[in-house]
C-alpha cells in the first residue's frame, strides 16, 4: 500500500534546479550525526534559503530518515523546496513492485525520489554482481514502478565519470534508460571525486548531444574542484546541480552550494533563488554550523569570517578609498562584512553600531566607546564571544555607561556570595545532583538548595528558589538552550570552557555568556548574567 | 652596495616552477603570526616537498623578513629551492637606483625578486595616484636595475584579471614591458579572487599569444576556485604556479599547493616535485600546520584526516571488494590512509573493516558482526558516538567477542561501587572541586579522594589515586583532549550530553565516549573507558 505523496509547497520556476543534499550525502561527513530534530531545523534553514529540492535521507534504510519524512510532512510548511526520499534500484532478479527498499521510497511521501544506478560496468559486475543488461533493467523497473505511482524520478549515475571513461557506451545506455523510462532529470556523479573541471565539461556536453537527457551534476571535492566542477558542467548545459551547505558530505566533502549559488547569481547572473534570499546566505551557512555542532570554517568563501577580513597594510590604505579595490563583490550581498584586522577604527566601529542596534546611544562619546572596545578585547582574549550573547553585551555596555564594574556599574539585584554543586553516581545505580546558593538580596542573606538533573539544572533551580519571591518575573524564565565548548581543548581538562545559554520569558529569547575553568563555574557565570539580563528586560528596578 | 647572491642550492629542471609563497602571502591569513624561528622550520619542510622557489617576505619592509632573509642563507643548505624576496616597483618619479625599498630587496641577497606591480589602470589612478606611463616606466626601471645587479627577476601583475577586463591593451603592455625589461616570468594575479576558471583560461590564452611572455598564474579562493583557476592557466600555457601550504593566505586563501601539485602530478602526470615528494605531502602538510599553530583542516583534499574516511556502509561494502571503488586514487601516494568510520551507517563490512584495522580477525564470524552491528546502531541511539572513539569500539568489539557485557564479557580490571564530585564557589572568591570514587579492585574495596581545577579533572584525579597502586602503567596517562556536545540542546539543561576524551600515554594517543544526562556523568563513563583501554593497550592481565 502506497501513501499518496502530499503537495509540499508552491511550484517554483523548474528551468534550474538548486538540489541540496545536506541532510543526506552532508550527513555522510566523518563527525556529523544528525537527530530527527537536527534535520527538521535544517531543512527549515534550507527552504528559507530557497533551494529547490531538500534531499532528506534514505527512509526505509534509516530508521531516523523514516521519522524525519514522516514528521516533516507534518510539521514543515514548506515555502520553496520540495522534499525529495532518496533511495536506489530495485535490487538485481526480483521485480521493483515486489521491493521493501523501493516501497519504503513510496511510503515515505516525498513527492520526488532520487534513484541511485551503477553505471560504471566495473561496479555493476563487482558491488552489484549482475549483468549490465540486468542493471539496465533494474533502472527502466524502478524509475517506471515510481512514476506509475506519481513520483517526480531523479536518476543518479553513480561514479558515471570513471564509468564514462571505462565503457562510454554502457553509461550512455543508462542515461537513456533512465531518461525513458521518465527520469526528469539524470544526475552525473562524480562519486569518487577524481575529475577535474575540463573532463567534466567534455564529458557532459558530449552526453548531452548524445542522449538529449537533461543533465544534472553531483561533484565530490576529492580534488578540490567541486565547485569548479559544478560550474563547468553547467557551463556544458547542466541544468540541475546537487551541493551540500557548508560542503559537508563523505570523505573530503561534496560541493558547497553557498560558492556555487553565489558564483551563478553573481557571476552568471542568473536566478536560481528567491529574491533576498542571497543576502541571507552567510547566517544560513552560520546557523546550519551550529545545528551540526560544527565550528563553522573562517576561511569559507563568502560566508567565512575572514572571507573580506582585510589584513595587509596596503589593502587597508587602498580600501580606504574605495573597498572595490581588495574585494571581488560588496560582502553585503552575500550577508557578510568587511572587516579590518588589526584596527581600532573597525572595532569603535562596531561597538557603535551595535550600541545603536540597542537602542543605546553611543555617537557622542568617543572615550566610552574605546573603553568598551578595549573591555571586549580583553574579554575575548579570555575566551569570552560576544557574537552569540548579545544580552552579556549588553549588560557589559551598561556596566561601561555606568561608570565600569569597578565603579560598582554592574546591575545589582542581587550578589552570590557563594555556590556548590554536588554530582553523585550511588552504589544502587541512582544519581542524585543537588546544588545550594547563598545570595544578599535587597539586604537579605538567602540560602537556597534544589536538586535537577545535572549540577547547572540543580543551580539554576536554586537561583530561582533563593530569588522567586523578591523577583516574581523570574517565574517565566525558562532555559532554552544550552551550549558548552572547550577552548584549546588540548591537555584535556586543563582547559577555558565556554558556556552559551539561551533563556526565554515567553515573549522573546537572549543569549549569555560565561568562561571560566571548568563547565559548572561557566555555566554559572552565563546564569548569573541570563538573570539579570531577564529582570532589566522585565523592567525591574535594581535593588541598589 | 648591493650583495651578491649565494647559490642556494642546485639548479633544477627550470621547465615548470612550484612557486610557493607561504612565507609571504600565507603569512597574510587571519591568525597567522609567524616568527623567524617559525619561518626557517617552514621553509625546511617546503624545501624538503621540493617546491622551486620560495618566497620568504618583504625584506626592508618587514624587519622580521630581513632577518629571515639573512638567517635562511646561514643556516640553510636548500636542496630544492630557491629564496625569493618579495618587493614592489620603485616609487612613482623618483629611480629604481635611489628606492630604498628597492634597494632592500637586493640587500637580501636572495638570487630571485618578485616584484609586484600594477597593471589595472584604475589602481595606478587611485592606489599609486600616478600615470599609466610611469607605471610603465617604474616596471622597466625596477626590472632592469634588479637583472643588472644579477638578480632574476619574476613579476607579479597584480589584479590583473580585472585589469584585462576594465583595460586589455594596458594589461598587456604591463606583461610586454616587464618581459622585455628581463622578467624571466610574468605572473597574473587574480588579486580580488573573483575570477572563475574558464575566464582564467581564456585570458591566459590570449595574453599568451599576444605576447609571448613566459606566464605564471596566482590565484586567490574567494570564489572557492583558486586550484581550479591554476589548472585552468596550466591548461592555456602557464608554467609557473603559485601557491601556500594549506591554502593559506589573505581573507579566504591562496590556492592551495597540495592539491595543485597532486593534480600536476597524478591527473596530468607532470613530474613538477623531486621523486618521492609526493608520498610526503601528508605529513609534510600536518607539520606546517603544528608551526603554524593552526588546526590541521580535517577534509582537505588528499591530505585531511577525513580525505580517504568512508562513512555509508554501502561505500564499506564495495571497498572490502576492491578500494579503488571508492578512491580516486590510493591514498599511500600522497602519505595518508584509509580509514572506516563505524557509525549508525554503518553495516557489516564497516565492522569487519573496522576491526581489521584494529588488528582484530572477525572474518570467520557473521553472527558476531551481525551482533556488534546491532549494539552499535542501538548506541548511536542512544547518543553515543564512535566515529571519533575507536577505543571505546573495540572495548565494545571485544566485550562482544568474550559474548557480551551480560555474560560477564566487559573487561574487569576495577568495578564502580558510587562516585561524587563536589562543585564550590566560595564567598571569598575560591573555587573548589573534589572528587571521591568508591572502587573494587582484585577484591579490594577503595575509597579514594583527590580535588582538580574541575568536577572532571576532580574525578580523574580520584581514580588515578585509587587506581595508580595496583596499575603502575596508569601514571603515564594523560588526558589530551576533552570535547562535549549537548544532544538535543534545546530547553536547555534536560538534554543527553556527550563527551569524547582522547588520552595519551607518551606513545600513543587513544579516544573514548561516554553519554549521560549531564556532563559528569558522561565523562565518568569516557574516563571508564580512557583506563580500561590504556590498561589493554599497556597489556596488563584483567584482574577478572
Amino acid at each position: 500500500m502506497t501513501t499518496q505523496p502530499k503537495d509540499t509547497g508552491p511550484a517554483t520556476d523548474d528551468s534550474f534546479h538548486v538540489f541540496d543534499t545536506t541532510l543526506r550525502d552532508g550527513a555522510q561527513r566523518e563527525g556529523i550525526n544528525l537527530t530527527v530534530a537536527d534535520k527538521l531545523t535544517i531543512a527549515r534553514h534550507l527552504d528559507e534559503f530557497g533551494v529547490s529540492f531538500i534531499e532528506g535521507g534514505w527512509p526505509g534504510a534509516n530508521p531516523r530518515d523514516t521519522e524525519f519524512f514522516s514528521r516533516a510532512q507534518q510539521e514543515i510548511s514548506f515555502q520553496h523546496a520540495q522534499l525529495v526520499a532518496f533511495g536506489a534500484t530495485r535490487r538485481p532478479g526480483a521485480k521493483a513492485a515486489d521491493d521493501l527498499q523501493v516501497k519504503a521510497l513510496l511510503d515515505s511521501g516525498a513527492p520526488v525520489v532520487t534513484l541511485v544506478a551503477k553505471s560504471h560496468d566495473r561496479h555493476v559486475e563487482l558491488a552489484l554482481r549482475t549483468t549490465l543488461e540486468e542493471n539496465l533493467e533494474m533502472v527502466r523497473d524502478t524509475v517506471s514502478h515510481l512514476r506509475e505511482h506519481g513520483r517526480r524520478v531523479f536518476v543518479d549515475c553513480e561514479h558515471f565519470f570513471d564509468g564514462y571513461r571505462a565503457n562510454p557506451e554502457y553509461a550512455k545506455a543508462v542515461v537513456r534508460t533512465a531518461a525513458d523510462a521518465g527520469a526528469d532529470v539524470v544526475v552525473l556523479c562524480d562519486t569518487n571525486g577524481g575529475m577535474l573541471p575540463a573532463q567534466i565539461q567534455a564529458v557532459v556536453a558530449t552526453v548531452l548531444a548524445d542522449t538529449g537527457a537533461r543533465l544534472g551534476i553531483h561533484a565530490q571535492d576529492d580534488t578540490g574542484c567541486a565547485v569548479a566542477n559544478t560550474l563547468a558542467a553547467v557551463d556544458a548545459g547542466a541544468t540541475h546541480v546537487q551541493c551540500t551547505a557548508n560542503g559537508y558530505g563523505e570523505r573530503v566533502g561534496n560541493a558547497n552550494l553557498f560558492p556555487v549559488v553565489a558564483a551563478l547569481e553573481l557571476k552568471y547572473g542568473m536566478r536560481v533563488l528567491p529574491d533576498g534570499a542571497l543576502a541571507e546566505m552567510t547566517r544560513i551557512s552560520h546557523a546550519i554550523a551550529e545545528v551540526v555542532n560544527l565550528t563553522p570554517s573562517t576561511h569559507q568563501p563568502y560566508v567565512g569570517v575572514s572571507a573580506f577580513a582585510h589584513k595587509a597594510g596596503l589593502h587597508a590604505s587602498a580600501i580606504k578609498v574605495d573597498p572595490d579595490l581588495y574585494q571581488h563583490i560588496d560582502p553585503e550581498l552575500v550577508g557578510n562584512t568587511m572587516r579590518m584586522l588589526v584596527s581600532d577604527m573597525a572595532g569603535r566601529a562596531s561597538v557603535e553600531l551595535k550600541g545603536k542596534e540597542l537602542g543605546i546611544d553611543l555617537s557622542g562619546d568617543r572615550e566610552l566607546v574605546g573603553r568598551v572596545v578595549e573591555r571586549v578585547k580583553e574579554r575575548e582574549l579570555k575566551g569570552y564571544s560576544y557574537e552569540a550573547a548579545d544580552a552579556s553585551f549588553e549588560l557589559l555596555l551598561r556596566a561601561e555607561l555606568r561608570g565600569g564594574e569597578e565603579a560598582g556599574g554592574a546591575h545589582a539585584y542581587f550578589r552570590t556570595e557563594s555556590w556548590r554543586a554536588i554530582v553523585e553516581d550511588r552504589p544502587d545505580g541512582t544519581h542524585a545532583n543537588e546544588a545550594t546558593v547563598k545570595l544578599w538580596v535587597k539586604g537579605e542573606r538567602i540560602v537556597a538548595t534544589a536538586e535537577g538533573n545535572g549540577p547547572v539544572n540543580a543551580l539554576d533551580r536554586a537561583m530561582r528558589v533563593g530569588l522567586e519571591r523578591f523577583y516574581p518575573p523570574l517565574a517565566k524564565l525558562e532555559l532554552v538552550d544550552y551550549k558548552v565548548r572547550i577552548l584549546e581543548g588540548r591537555h584535556g581538562t586543563e582547559s577555558t570552557t565556554r558556556v552559551l545559554i539561551t533563556t526565554g520569558d515567553g515573549t522573546g529569547e537572549w543569549s549569555t555568556v560565561g568562561v571560566a575553568e571548568n563547565v559548572i563555574a561557566a555555566s554559572w557565570q552565563a546564569l548569573e548574567d541570563a538573570y539579570t539580563y531577564g529582570l532589566l528586560r522585565a523592567g525591574v528596578e535594581p535593588a541598589e
